[in-house]
């Protein structure tokens, strides 16, 4: 008997970001390797005496590794870029990003798994990433940083988790960029992972996507801030670039319908135009120009780009299964769990049923779930009402007792 | 009995673009005044005797006055914008961006009609903008230029066409920019419009179009090149931003579904990624690439901040219904023809559905039809042949003999 589910679901409370330096150079995709690599990561719950409950939690592209419970030294939380920060207040506490998803009772359940999260490869919240020391020269890598995929953030948390001594994962979840890397799992480790969640996620981004991030590399890029890369240490970053992509990737992130509900055609200080070119009129000028300006104090521009290259190339088809996705799911043993939104139109729901069906044609158990609701892709991060008890009764499934 | 369908549609042939300079100062809805104030136009067709076959032909935010045939004088055309720019190899031909939607035998027929269309107010393309001279300074207005509105443009149309000669109109037609300026028409000079026909259009962009048009702004603006406007005779221009703003513009004119079957993920040089991040990888991103660069070399960065300025602005309810829309058109006696298309996520179907029903509400005669297509917004320029006959039947309803 399951609980959990009949009391209130709490937080785990207050932790701390810790640091793991791996032993051993990561190989990448590039044909490069990375050394030293250091991961940032945060963990919830208990590690089982077997090492049997662990649950990795991977972010999506502006996350980091504080996932839940409440910074104890608080600073900018990666929660302050999703559309919830101003909707409850909550900022100021740095809670994790996915604070609703995650702790006693709730969707990944801390009173039954030991749930880790870390800072993806390429990250500039504690783990190796651009903004690092390259020992060839003493300075941060900047564009000399090695081009990164999916698969190379997925070996080395692999790495990292050696290092914690666990060896197989209950499940490994996801949103977004965090699903891909869910998926990817299965895949490079098929009998190490037992079960996959990925939300709002895709095999393959489609090309409007592509596009979407392209832009806002370029708007990156073409910030003269930038100089090509190199900007540690000048005194400039390219923050207006950055700005740019982050409203772009705002709007992306939530439906025309949830725009329309939230802020309609509303002006920003009275009833009647100010004919300005270069002031918000409406309030949703000005809420993009805040997000714009939050984003910028707490994130890397290179970290950016290169995270936003590695999602635009991830293709389980064309990497794993010679452009059939069926095939690239062949050999993993993974039960898989994919919950879509009705309304995300950047990872629409016919990318999870892409999925499903060719773990089906593979014949491997899959379950899809669409959700229908109004906040785009945005609702991954929250829809976690709606999630939970999808997700704790196909984690509840695996045969172990609860 | 009409003849012109019988015998396939032509060209208008070689065209010439022209200038008026208006005699009057044109008075601004910002409560400034403009003067002097040239208009580039261009004239197919043949005006009546008694002055009563004049269709005004309304552009959208990139488009110029040369709307159809081949201009005498190649430049680089308003229809390189486009999506079909690539399509039909015609932009060395510098063919009008409407070409073909005008002509003989063809939906706006100059068989039978004396089509004008100019460059809007505050255009980069002949008509006086913020490249053009302020007479107080003798240098450019720059970011000086007033803050214009879509009524102000039609007023200038008006002032153009008294020069002219011509007091009414059988129609007034645009798509996007260009119908918000045909049904502006419509309510500003009531008894002098007999038809509109609004394509892609809306009579306020929702709060989503609201932010794609401000991510554009903000990209030029960001861009220090842009200089607070008076880029002009210092030697740089903002065309990294402006090539940031018309890649938003351009994935946004289409849908995902034609972006998926113009593109799908097909790489760029191999059939491997080359592990690059400032070099386009995926055909989609050398497109958007290549759009820019190309829009760029003809395009005033202020004119695209204006003109996207005044469309976000336009709200019919807001402007003359005390936020009613139905009451906006109490007092307009054209008959309305609507277009949308199915794919169009910027100026969706539901935004021709709302004029039509607060038409009907008001008592006003009016048609809408919603053509399912795949190219999105584009489709106002793509869509030639289904919109043709729905167009040449409407324009013959008008009471006067084919």
């Amino acid at each position: 008997m399951e609980t959990a589910s009949t009391r209130a679901a709490g937080s785990v409370g207050p932790v701390e970001t810790r640091y793991v330096d791996l032993p051993e150079p990561v190989q990448l995709d590039c044909g490069r390797q990375l050394h030293p690599v250091r991961v940032a990561y945060e963990t919830y719950g208990t590690l089982s005496p077997n090492r049997d409950n662990v649950i990795l939690v991977c972010h999506a592209l502006s996350g980091d590794a504080h996932a839940a419970g409440i910074a104890r030294t608080p600073g900018q939380s990666a929660r302050d870029g999703f559309a919830a920060d101003d909707r409850d207040g909550t900022a100021g506490k740095a809670l994790g990003w996915w604070d609703g998803m995650i702790g006693p009772g709730k969707a990944f359940d801390t009173d039954r798994f030991f749930v880790v999260s870390t800072n993806l490869l390429g990250g500039c919240r504690g783990t190796t990433g651009p903004s690092s020391i390259d020992p060839a020269t003493g300075k941060p890598y900047g564009s000399n940083f090695p081009v990164i995929t999916v698969a190379d953030m997925v070996r080395t948390e692999r790495a990292f988790l050696d290092v914690l001594g666990i060896e197989r994962l209950a499940a490994v979840a996801g949103g977004s960029l965090g699903g891909m890397q869910a998926l990817e799992w299965a895949i490079l480790f098929p009998d190490q992972v037992d079960a996959v969640v990925a939300i709002a996620s895709t095999h393959a981004l489609h090309p409007q996507g592509v596009s979407w991030n392209a832009i806002a590399r370029e708007a990156i890029m073409r910030d003269p801030a930038w100089q090509g890369g190199h900007y540690h240490g000048t005194g400039q970053t390219p923050d207006a670039g950055m700005g740019v992509a982050r409203m772009v990737g705002h709007v992306t992130y939530l439906s025309a319908v949830a725009m329309s509900e939230k802020f309609g055609r509303r002006l920003q200080f009275s009833d009647d135009i100010r004919y300005t070119i270069d002031e918000p009129e409406f309030q949703v000028e000005n809420y993009l120009r805040h997000q714009a300006a939050s984003f910028v104090k707490r994130f890397d521009a290179n970290t950016y780009l290169y995270t936003s290259r590695a999602l635009t190339y991830f293709d389980l088809a064309r990497q794993h299964g010679g452009g059939s996705l069926a095939r690239a799911f062949d050999d993993i043993s993974a039960r898989t769990l994919l919950i879509a939104f009705s309304s995300d139109w950047l990872y629409p729901p016919s990318a999870s049923r892409d999925i499903e069906d060719a773990l089906h044609a593979a014949g491997k158990p899959v379950e899809c779930h669409v959700i229908d609701a109004a906040y785009g892709h945005d609702c991954f991060l929250l829809e976690e009402a709606r999630q939970t008890p999808i997700i704790r009764r196909f984690l509840a499934e695996d045969g172990t007792s609860a």
